[in-house]
């Protein structure tokens, strides 16, 4: 996805580093940096961690029109209502329209300085305003923080990112169940638990927690075997 | 909504004070802290920048299960998939589940040591296990953004918090753009811009970037300016 991370006019070069690092946990890897007061330099690659190769390959221009001429949609991020451009518009509801564009030309996420923010000549340069919602009384999210969330809210909802694989539990089938149902059933009534009468009610619950929880095969065997050991223990 | 930001064997404490920034950021300020290395201590202050209040009143406990002793649902998030416990599911799909659960107790969102994660038996004491989809080659999201992105997902969900007030301009009602499109097609004729049999086409073209721009009362009558300059001089 040709997403262009902008940071314009940054401050402090371990934000940008930290921003590297936010970009690369989610699959992005194209920074351009307009006019940063330090870079390179060693904090920089210090908070990038592991994402120095981010760093590396990051442009520095002189201006935001440099840094995204080739782009046919420019989002830029605010936190505070601006009088003299757009609407600000949620990040969320501007994803399928982010996306829609990345499909044929890169799309750039612009992010101002971290005290003034993008100033109103950059906001003219971007077609879109996303403000990321936040707590009115205190909406200081840093600067890598708010790059970590827009980068995250792009490749949640591109599902870029598949989950890692896990210990594959084999799932129970119906067959398992049925079988860990009747076992338990007839163990209940040997013990006496319920009055014959009111099994019913008893093995209809733990029907219901049984497809709730949707049983592992491993499960089954290890209640049937829990089972079997109550069984044995009462038959002495 | 009743989330409480569990921390676990935490071992720097300038992450506690993200985390809480984080938090905050987000508009939440339930904060508990298991066994942490360090805490109090005047990193997780720095780093906390405006969120004193939340490490204030952090608490600190002994045990996983003293954290979230009162809440009913408690998500485990990890970075890697875990043989031993449940599957991990992306953040987002569990949010419908800990929204509904919010709504009557608090949800505790647990988070690991920084390098380790969370223990299999810390996840045991967990419900859920809840991944935040990311980079295989590099997910290292560090602790902070991590609960940021975690904490931005639900509020975002939830639509807690409203778009910051904007400049509020008023929008042109059909009246105005009908006025502008006649000044404009008469102007235009005037011009002998354009044939007096071609004129539909470029008027249609003009109607439908008014459409899709959605104009402003104040850019209509911008635009009716610039046009009644132009007559004048075309009249001289």
């Amino acid at each position: 996805m040709p997403i262009r991370i902008v940071l314009s006019q940054t401050s402090h070069p371990g934000n940008i580093g930290a921003a590297a690092r936010a970009m690369k946990t989610m699959g992005f890897a194209d920074l351009a940096l307009v006019s940063p007061r330090h870079f390179p330099d060693p904090d920089a690659v210090a908070m990038a961690a592991g994402a120095a190769d981010v760093l590396q390959a990051a442009r520095v221009v002189g201006s935001l029109e440099a840094a995204i001429a080739d782009c046919t949609l420019a989002v830029g991020f605010s936190a505070r209502g601006r009088d003299l451009s757009h609407a600000p518009a949620a990040l969320r509801s501007l994803v399928p329209e982010i996306l829609g564009a990345a499909a044929s030309a890169p799309v750039a996420l612009v992010f101002g300085n971290e005290t003034s923010g993008l100033s109103n000549e950059e906001l003219l340069r971007c077609q879109r305003l996303a403000h990321i919602p936040a707590n009115p009384a205190y909406s200081s999210l840093n600067l890598a923080a708010a790059v970590q969330v827009a980068c995250y809210e792009l490749a949640a909802s591109a599902g870029t990112h598949a989950l890692p694989a896990s210990g594959g539990a084999e799932a129970a089938t119906r067959e398992d169940v049925e079988g860990l149902v009747a076992h338990l059933e007839s163990a209940v009534q040997e013990s006496s638990y319920l009055d014959p009468g009111h099994a019913g009610r008893f093995m209809e619950r733990m029907r219901r927690l049984f497809a709730r929880a949707g049983l592992e095969r491993a499960e089954v065997r290890a209640l049937r075997g829990m089972l079997a050991a109550f069984e044995k223990k009462m038959r002495r």
